[in-house]
């Protein structure tokens, strides 16, 4: 029985800006270079620039997809897991994640950060368009992931 | 097959404010007497206070329950619904109704407003916790009440 | 605070045959004279004979919708919830329900009568397709609505 | 980007016989060695079993969990994700699952074989409680994990 890999879960939207794709690809990247499992909601924008970082220095990546359709995930994605839920597999990402990086998002992404919240689930905002007190703000990819990484060690 | 009764929802925080249960109480009345039938999380504080004036004045009062038991709702909710879903109940809320009043509340009240924003349903905030360009304000309950039964209406 | 009514859930297939929908009709309406609110998953077939035969009666329906649009209820649901759960909403059926009566269905309606005797929901079967040492037969409508209603009374 | 691995799902109870608990570390060896993911419910009995059989062989084991706790998961586990949606969970192996392979179970396992046929995913049966002319029958760990393969094969 190997130890466990952390589990860092990376939200924002599914229409990302170019720098937010860019911040999310380096942040996938340094999740799958520290061994860590990326899970994310499988679709496009940050979730599929965070997939591509982390499918290219072999890590692992989860999209726990909204759908039906294992199809319906980013080519970044090793492990699609559709749910069929709806909007309802936000609270799947959030529970499945020991921390969350937040990169820019909309309502969606604040739904998941507000449920991480009422949870203990530590966020990590990035370019964030939320702000609250218990969002710990990380000036660079860099800096996000560290923090990521050692609230989810803390997380056991 | 008589027209439907509108569905409005009151969301807030299980350990609500005097004033916080004040205003739930006011506006679960102006619901049930406008025959609007009210949804909440079934449980204490706003939702208790809600379901507390809505029955007073006969109005159908349902409980979408985070756990597994009926005997968990309040005793106000005529109709308890355990769903054994945990936090992801909060969805069901937000779909449940044509319209939410959100009054004070927390992070979890905040995953509710924003799932609603995200999908489209008109939230109105009372002596709201929140603020969001998307939030109607109301000053008052009468005016919570009615700009809720208007939204919903409009939402057919 | 009146004692709450009883709440009984009328599963089966979206597409019944005319004997199926005949009986459905007639335990909806048994169900509605005795003052029990009808659970269902809100689409055609069985869910909307009985519930045709509630409401007839002046009986409360409820249907738990697999979709996100209240609008998929057929005529005679008085109270439709969308989820937006897809066949996720079956367990929300049955944890509704304080007995469940399964007339004819298919898959869907396995899956639901399993959940049932998988948490101790008692489970009346009415010209049912599926045979089990714990689903209690009822020769008709009439019996199908005792048996349920006295175990819905059990059930507290 | 490489081939997604195929998922396949194994089934039974949490408290498995010793013949269904030799059975199922049979078919986890053999996914694990064939370079399927195991997906199962995460817990023990058949879940366990098969998990240490794929884990053995350095094969992928994820475990959808009913609770909110990743602890809950069996050591085998390698990615555990808890879901806090109970029961609801079981849609959530089912979708999943390209090919699922039921080893005895009772009415939890029925719940998810009887979604499975509903939604069209092939069901294996080894040394199983509940026969349906949907259900494929295997009569060794050898031949389940051939046809659920197979059958994964053909879903794409």
């Amino acid at each position: 029985m190997p130890a466990r890999q952390r589990r860092i879960g990376v939200i924002g939207s599914s229409r990302s800006s170019p720098e937010g794709a860019r911040l999310a690809e380096a942040v996938g990247g340094l999740l799958g270079r520290a061994g860590a499992i990326l899970v994310c909601g499988g679709l496009g924008g940050v979730m599929e620039a965070a997939a591509r970082g982390a499918a290219a220095v072999g890590g692992l990546t989860v999209g726990l997809l909204p759908g039906t359709q294992a199809e319906d995930a980013n080519p970044y994605i090793a492990l699609p897991l559709p749910t069929g839920l709806s909007y309802a597999r936000n609270i799947l990402v959030v529970r499945a994640s020991q921390a969350l990086i937040a990169i820019e998002g909309s309502y969606g992404t604040l739904s998941e950060i507000a449920l991480a919240l009422a949870l203990g689930v530590p966020v990590i905002g990035l370019n964030a368009t939320y702000e609250d007190p218990k969002i710990r703000r990380a000036g660079s990819a860099q800096e996000a992931g560290s923090l990521a990484l050692a609230a989810a060690g803390e997380a056991g």
